[in-house]
């Protein structure tokens, strides 16, 4: 099987001057090496003509696809269906869909449909028009010599759309690109370098249709598994065959798979289990709170929260000790502890979590150095702490924190 | 005076297969744009020798400077010094200095310099030597024909040491690059292009040497007037005398200027007014403490937070009036500012700050859609109270409530 290789071009002078991140190579390289399309380079030039037919023509001489983004808005700015035209030598006409759906856009939003904006239904005749139900901008699919010209709009959101739901499928359809398969396992608490170390033989067994990446982001490990095949259900089973002997191997660090993630894994345990849960937060500060929160629904199992940054507030809110914190200080397990256990009081919920510790860069002691944080689960049965040892970033410290406090919840609920 | 052309290459397959953003594109030609160098293209390319030399010679045809980032690593995989040495005709030597350093910084560490690592002290014969004081691999500038290559390890701490504390000055000084200065004004809570409204006239009569970009994120907009001239005291002093004339124009929605963030203009308000402040957080669930808590020293003047995600938890931990609840509705400005007066009173600190709302996806009603917030301020002169009508995206409604109730903090502080 060929490898089909993509080069994709970004334009836009924003992105030159550094003003806005360049996300949209990402996502597309991301989607495309999902179906065992190669990315052999990522460019971005300005608004120009000649930079942009440039670019063309050099990609051209590589790659079998090219994807553009940007300047297909309204303003003289953004060439880019201009210049497309003039590349492939092509006149322009006015697609009555595009209009027709200009003119729905506009009314519905209560907006006249100017003159500048109607020439958003202008097309190029050698190009195919991919509709774009998410925006005003039509994208353009050419193809020259068994090659695939794409070109999208810049907006993140419309590009997204348009890439996963059309470009995708007719790209997939137009190379008859093998099926693969993707299986995610996500963990969390051990670095990329010790897990690879414990499951090398697993690694090195896999078969030659299957392929491992690491996608580390702090400390959060995502594996994904990559296999190749010609029948989607054989291969979906002998991927979970192979997903099957890793898991005992790094059982533990384990809490998810595919698009899950850490705070929807737990939203979900709470909604199943049916329990309620609250927090007491010193050094993460709310944003563990906000963790919680920041899924939709989560009224269902989320009650509130105290952020008790002084010890004044540990004993009047949570009902924490004067004692307690006179003889082992704020950054204690005795401490969390009634963190937790006076949290899950006083809001009557099924669970209590806290943390408390020095997420720096101040307050560090030797006892207690930048990155000492304690974390506490509390439930009517038991309540259980854990010493961290974290980093010197102050909000890494933060991040951290409330994850793995997500993490030893999971570990933790019956 | 002639354009200086830059290009930037990005090595390494991470970026390719769309598993990291490319941040370093955009942090070196933000930069590069500090100093009136202007970027033409980005490209990135795989880990192969013949892919980096085939994008610096293209690149060598356009640019005045080339920077490179990646590929330094001590592994097989990292190949651009090994390439440069190739495409500059170069022999390699070790560097004394680089090698007293790897010693000095894995002794430190309690860790053995291996032969592998020792690589890191081989340098191309033909380049000057840009010493790395934050990591093991060194940069490297060379030049040919008058033009500049620059190459930098692909970690982004490193790369930006040494974008800023040393290329940028040397690019500088080579290039003669004219007085280049910058002027931020922050604003928020008024839209891109009614700013841009607003201060038409001033902007269409700005000097020749001065330029001002737009640099939205969400509900701030940024402000960045860039002036270039030869004296650097006279450029200041006039540039001064632009934003004095600029300020009366907006003032209602500038918070800072150059460095300023919103969270820390508010820190340093209450640290000079020796105020203490708490939140009371109901649909922003903990964020708004977050913002507080993330920055350094902030236990000085915030004491802590009641996260009231229930009503129950509003009438008993934050005193709110049942029959307020009742008569008007968690979302009102009767509660919110029964609850900004409750936590103040609770906590016992000068100014209390209340957030309820819908946040959405869900919960929204004909009197109150998805997005409706109010936030209140009390403090013990006055309690406020606004109604703010945001968007349809959960994450951001938290966000912009959040950000939206510190400006509200920032106007109401005596």
């Amino acid at each position: 099987m060929k490898t089909i290789f993509a080069e994709i071009i970004t334009i836009g002078d924003e992105i030159l001057y550094g003003q806005i991140t360049n996300t949209n190579s990402q996502f597309i390289s991301s989607e495309l090496d999902k179906i065992g399309i190669k990315v052999s380079r990522q460019v971005s030039v300005s608004d120009k003509g000649n930079d942009i037919k440039n670019a063309i023509s050099d990609a051209e001489t590589r790659a079998d696809v090219i994807l553009m983004t940007g300047g297909l808005g309204p303003t003289k700015d953004d060439i880019t269906k201009k210049t497309l035209a003039e590349y492939f030598d092509s006149g322009m006409h006015t697609d009555e869909k595009v209009m027709e759906w200009l003119h729905n856009f506009f009314t519905k939003r209560g907006r006249e449909l100017s003159d500048l904006n109607k020439m958003q239904a202008l097309v190029p005749d050698k190009c195919e028009v991919i509709y774009n139900d998410w925006g005003t901008a039509p994208a353009m699919w050419f193809e020259k010599f068994g090659k695939i010209f794409i070109s999208m709009p810049g907006v993140p959101s419309e590009m997204k759309n348009l890439m996963t739901k059309k470009m995708i499928p007719k790209l997939q359809q137009y190379f008859k690109t093998p099926i693969i398969l993707h299986k995610i396992v996500h963990t969390i608490g051990i670095g990329e370098s010790m897990l690879a170390e414990k499951i090398a033989d697993w690694e090195d067994n896999l078969p030659q249709n299957m392929g491992l990446a690491y996608l580390p982001n702090y400390i959060q490990v995502r594996l994904r598994l990559t296999g190749m095949g010609e029948d989607k259900e054989e291969l979906e089973q002998k991927m979970q065959l192979q997903i099957n002997t890793l898991l005992p191997q790094i059982e533990k660090y384990v809490f998810g798979f595919d698009d899950d993630t850490l705070e929807q894994v737990i939203a979900d345990l709470l909604v199943e289990k049916r329990k309620t849960i609250s927090t007491a937060e010193s050094c993460t500060g709310g944003n563990l709170g906000h963790l919680f929160t920041k899924i939709a629904g989560s009224s269902r199992y989320y009650e509130g929260g105290i952020i008790s940054y002084t010890n004044a507030i540990k004993i009047k809110l949570l009902g924490v000790n004067p004692a307690t914190l006179d003889e082992f200080g704020a950054v204690s397990e005795q401490t969390v502890r009634e963190m937790a256990e006076g949290v899950r009081k006083k809001m009557g919920t099924d669970i209590g979590l806290a943390t408390t510790g020095v997420a720096g860069p101040d307050g560090g002691t030797n006892e207690n150095p930048v990155g000492t944080v304690w974390i506490a689960y509390s439930d009517e049965n038991k309540t259980i702490a854990r010493k961290l040892t974290l980093v010197n970033d102050r909000l890494q410290n933060i991040q951290f924190a409330s994850l793995l406090m997500l993490e030893f919840t999971r570990k933790n609920m019956n």
